[in-house]
């Protein structure tokens, strides 16, 4: 599944690490190279220094739009344009099952990961409404549930296996699954150049998915459990002490180094991997990606460890209620557009961001400048 | 201008003090009543809970949307309906000039307010980008510039005064402007009605504003001038703290008792009172208010000191930079939706917070119930 078309393992020469002088080294840990280790561009900055310069002539107090203005300035500059655009909005929702539902981690039953894949397509989830209102492309992309699920039209199958392994007493997945998983990813990301996406949202759905995200975000952080696990889809209190204890098992059997293409496969999901997947793909092809929860900021940070030139690509849509979120979003440097308390994920977050990146193109190209409209500039 | 409609000044029966014991006495400041003094039903709690109800069985853990579960709970309630729905939005910018401009108060000259008058109904103000995208109904309404206006089929025209009184040396209005502009307000929200709006935007523009607005702030606040007063359209810090001595001379002058329609006469902008109008006369009509940033709030709060039961009717768009708002905010209860950095006025700060209005309401009636999609329930 997972197609080489580079043989060039490790970071791109144009990569300079994140924080730490240690490039990870991947040709030590798994055996196939990337399908998506091409070179990552850096924004434009003569389109920047343009937008900059519009923003100062438009009729309003220099910086009074605030957010709206800076997310323009960096629009125009990853899609090198004077006129950015938020059109064609593409939505890829990953699915897979997680093996570590047997500790009891999760206040929904595992079936459920399945019974959403059929809701997704079916219209009836947060993320499909929120589509539809968007007018977005949404994929939904399977990528392993416990149980085979009927064949769908409207889902495409990416199976690697019936779910990862139990993270807190054994790897989470092989390197080849890594491979695919990650491969999987990129090709999300081809479909949405395909589609000439102007930005692309990765969504996740996976009963047990904030364990392994949690354990993730432990292990690329150096964090204790007990500081980052929270509640997910509802636990008590007890619950998530429960939770935290088989994460601190999982990270004292895997260790703590990290090397971002171990630890995700120690500890990820199928769906988290492909975020990381096509969040890189998205940015070897010029595409921003605006940034849901707490799950996907854990596929994002260890992306951008991966490949530090990735960081400027991604746009953070929102603050999660879940406690470890806060953390992740210090450690990408990114101050997310939106507090709403939510904690869904598929998704859902970063669509309810698109309609400010909308507006801000929209201001951007369509406000008249003090020349235009005769109107007196400052004192 | 300001006909009378019903003679029964002062607050209605249905209303209670938002805070204190003295009810407002406008008949020993105000010579002519509200035409707006009818009563102000309360939210539908059938609805509310019907809402409530239905937030439970869709398909996503309880509680997961966060505010966007909140703002449709709250609009079923106002809207007394099982759908509520965000289509039809007035956008009305109240425009006035303001006295106190010959103190220099402001970073940029006075012509401004009629220029950016005419920017408005030609299409390049941020105001007139965001209703175009929002496919919002815009009305601008020129209370009073220092010169006249050339005669503009896109301008509705309620002039009361080329701008109000100095107010750091005289009263801001007579009452009979008071009214006037109250009424003005009043008649805004009757074209809202007529439109059948589903939401009801307040903008604001004057050179000038911030500074009335922060000296009725302080008044109805019973806060000193140097706690409130911000850079306003971009005032350096010099500029501020020459600001803050106006307004804190204009408290001098008139005194700081919270008697609202007092403080109105004696510190407001026409615009800012035709706002407090607007807002009470939408609630009266049934249409729920969506209010933008500091010198709307003050209008907001003045309103709803004279007329509590307003206060449900309030959404609250979002925290602008100006320093002042936040002081607001917390005087009205209200936890805005977005906090961007907004400071522009125009109404274009609740402009911004249309969508998740819509996006709220597009879950609420569409997504699946766990019944419908069959999808098990928590553990």
């Amino acid at each position: 599944m997972a197609g080489s078309v580079l043989d060039t393992p490790g970071c791109g020469a144009e990569d300079l690490p994140l924080s730490g002088p240690a490039p990870p080294q991947p040709e030590t840990l798994v055996s196939t190279p990337f399908p998506w280790q091409q070179p990552i561009a850096a924004p434009s900055e003569p389109h920047r220094q343009a937008a900059l310069h519009r923003q100062a002539q438009l009729t309003k107090p220099a910086g009074s739009l605030g957010e709206l203005e800076s997310l323009a300035v960096t629009l125009a500059g990853l899609q090198a344009t004077n006129l950015p655009r938020i059109e064609q909005v593409c939505i890829a929702v990953f699915a897979a099952d997680h093996g570590v539902c047997e500790e009891g981690i999760s206040a929904f039953p595992q079936a459920v990961t399945g019974q959403m894949i059929a809701n997704f397509v079916a219209g009836g989830a947060a993320i499909s409404v929120m589509a539809k209102q968007l007018g977005a492309a949404l994929e939904v992309i399977n990528l392993g549930t416990v149980s085979p699920l009927p064949i769908d039209d409207g889902v495409i199958d990416e199976h690697i296996a019936p779910g990862t392994g139990n993270l807190a007493r054994q790897p989470a997945m092989t390197d080849d699954q890594l491979q695919a998983a990650l491969a999987a990813g990129d090709r999300a990301a081809q479909r949405a150049a395909d589609r000439q996406a102007d930005v692309f949202i990765g969504g996740e759905m996976g009963i047990g998915n904030t364990t392994s995200a949690t354990a993730l975000a432990c292990a690329l952080l150096g964090e204790d459990a007990t500081a980052l696990t929270g509640p997910g889809t509802g636990l008590t209190p007890e619950g998530v002490a429960h939770k935290a204890q088989v994460i601190a098992q999982a990270l004292a059997r895997h260790g703590t180094r990290p090397e971002p293409l171990a630890v995700l496969a120690s500890l990820g999901g199928f769906e988290i991997v492909a975020l990381a997947g096509a969040f890189i793909g998205c940015a070897v092809r010029g595409i921003p990606v605006l940034v849901d929860g707490f799950i996907v900021s854990t596929a994002a940070l260890a992306a951008c460890q991966l490949r530090p030139q990735l960081r400027p690509w991604l746009l953070f849509a929102h603050q999660s209620r879940e406690p470890g979120h806060q953390r992740l979003l210090h450690a990408l440097d990114a101050t997310p557009l939106l507090d709403l308390s939510l904690r869904l994920g598929e998704g859902s977050g970063a669509a309810v961001a698109v309609p400010l990146l909308r507006n801000a193109c929209a201001l951007h190209n369509h406000m008249a400048t003090f020349a235009d409209a005769n109107v007196s500039n400052e004192n």
